[in-house]
């Protein structure tokens, strides 16, 4: 059997958190928390079940759910989705982000990614018989930003669509509104598509607000926005997603959706549904995740490593040039085995591996597990 | 954005449900339960979420459902799959099928299915860049049967996949041992792969055996064998599923599957793995569902509807050409608005729409449900 991705190996946030369990290390590797969900959200899909919400939603997914999507985006960034022909509810951000992708490249298609890029994009493109075409983040003194003059000059007539990721997995770096209007710059007048991965929509630190390209009417007007309820609530295993985009672009998606997985789990839905009528949970999370960031980061003011800016998402990048001249995947291993702490090497999100010396921690942790860390990290 | 799938629309099963609902129909179309699932089942999920297994689990699946699938697989059909190499849980069954498709099929090369066809697995070829040669089922005196010489007269150099689904929705038919032994003989010597959907693995009748490729390791060496739990714990919405291959094409297929959906919904794994420690939900299914069909049918045979042969599945084909000379989508719809009784045509099933004056019923109902049905198929 020839090989349809020869490139693909597995994760590595597996790879990282089998051997952070060989090793007995801290896992602060892939992203997920180390607590518990609220049990009042278990509580809702337990009553879903017992309610008999257990055969084939809507293959859009449960109009309860599209509800709450809607007008939850439609509170925060302003945009009303129609959610009959404007929302689909996925298995996960990753199944909604390969099947924008899937729907809409054809083979010999370019697709532009901007790296560091989470390690899912460039497959999907490839499957679809597209050429993903990288433009790399520039560092600076405020950190990761995207050299949009850059990515203006990787447009040419073969472009289908542009992948952006914001707040930005591994950086931390979040898009402003300057951002979101270069963006729509480039694009104005040509048939680009955008695909924007929001899943940290709701970790977006010191006061700034989430520059969802659903507020901003002309990216909307042609893009797929996606999102899910693993980061937000404290499920990173329910594998509930969902995407938005204008009725022409959904169209096509659910063609893909439709044979892809059909339709997304029942129950699950249906809890989530009930669950958002309060929208504290994700108001609160910004200062909830603050917080941890905040402790993480004067922990490791007591350390050799060099903190990197951290605006949003879970996760927080370091350099460790100080420490070790390693390569980052030996370095990252070498602090998994031997310090017993688990980081991911920020070269795995390069396509030819670039090294820069950073490894990246996920902070969604408890207070104790953090401190379990910071003191093995201190020893470095 | 030009189309991945100009040829598709909305399912008819999405179609026909949506009509049944409209017209408030008993709607014996799409095929899920109208009953519930056992609340030990529930209780099972909700365990694992009180237990916190609410994070990420492996790509590959939980590593308690995977050792439950591959004992069931082992007890039932005598083959040892590796539970860490040989065996994926799915987000359904449908992504199970798809994924063996796009992780195998390459542009140009021709996947063998065998027609009337379930709906999804052309367009999932068509993704892939391959190329759907259909092979038409037979109707004898015993219904619908596979002719394996016109198999083996369609295999050729481009050939890279043949696909299978025994019990057989629509037909209800079930493929024997001299069945597979055909099948064997065909692909001998070739490097042409199988791909068998057996979610109706359970609903084998009238003290037949199910022939899972897993039973022939001729076939099992060169196979993708998809099912699912939707079918067999009456909780079609929960979309889990799983795939057992050899590992050289497990390899393949969790390459695109961990970057399609990544993983699966880590409770449900959980709660599925604890309750299938009991065999009898699935020992008794068959009995369950012979019931059910014996009672549909004999009450057909007061209706002027022609009974087809059901060995297998919970769906009950009919010929209606004494009742009718519509074609079967315009019978369907009048089937579901006037007389209430909603029914899927097997038209739907074939590329080319082929009308044989065929409909197929859901007896997967409570019994009032089949009894009110059929006491409106009588006015027929
Ligand atoms: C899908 S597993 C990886 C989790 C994650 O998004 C990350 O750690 O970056
Ligand atoms: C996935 S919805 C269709 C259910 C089904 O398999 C059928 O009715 O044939």
């Amino acid at each position: 059997l020839t090989s349809r991705l020869p490139a693909v190996g597995t994760t590595v946030f597996t790879r990282m958190s089998a051997l952070a369990a060989q090793a007995g290390a801290v896992n602060l590797g892939q992203g997920f928390p180390d607590f518990g969900c609220e049990r009042s959200l278990i509580g809702a899909v337990n009553a879903a079940m017992e309610a008999d919400f257990n055969q084939y939603p809507m293959m859009s997914g449960a109009p309860v759910l599209r509800h709450a999507i809607g007008a939850k985006i439609a509170a925060l960034y302003g945009h009303q989705y129609d959610v009959d022909s404007e929302i689909t509810v996925t298995a996960g951000a990753t199944q909604a982000l390969t099947t924008a992708i899937l729907c809409s490249v054809h083979p010999g298609d370019e697709v532009i990614v901007i790296e560091p890029v989470y390690d899912s994009y460039v497959p999907a493109i490839t499957l679809a018989g597209g050429v993903a075409v990288a433009v790399e983040m520039e560092v600076g003194a405020k950190g990761y930003a995207v050299p949009w003059t850059k990515v203006a000059a990787a447009v040419n007539g073969k472009t289908r669509m542009i992948v952006i990721n914001t707040p930005h997995n591994p950086t931390s770096s979040v898009l402003r509104a300057a951002d979101m209007q270069a963006l729509a710059d480039i694009v104005r007048g040509t048939n680009v598509l955008i695909l924007s991965d929001e899943v940290y929509e709701h970790m977006v630190y010191d006061g700034q607000r989430h520059e969802s390209v659903s507020r901003h009417p002309e990216l909307a007007a042609r893009a797929f926005v996606v999102s899910s309820f693993g980061k937000t609530y404290h499920v990173t295993g329910w594998k509930i997603g969902y995407v938005a985009a204008p009725a022409a672009l959904m169209a096509e998606f659910r063609k893909v959706h439709q044979y892809n997985v059909f339709s997304v789990n029942t129950p699950m839905q249906h809890g989530i549904a009930s669950y958002m009528a309060d929208p504290k949970p994700y108001l609160e999370l910004p200062a909830f995740y603050q917080r941890k960031r905040d402790l993480f980061r004067d922990g490791l003011k007591n350390t050799r490593f060099e903190l990197l800016p951290a605006d949003g998402t879970y996760f927080q990048c370091v350099r460790y040039d100080r420490v070790s001249s390693r390569t980052e995947a030996e370095f990252a291993e070498w602090l998994t085995t031997e310090i017993k702490v688990a980081a991911i090497p920020v070269s795995a999100f390069y396509q030819q591996g670039k090294e820069s010396g950073v490894v990246r921690f996920c902070f969604a942790k408890k207070d104790e597990t953090l401190a379990l860390a910071l003191e093995r990290l201190a020893t470095v």
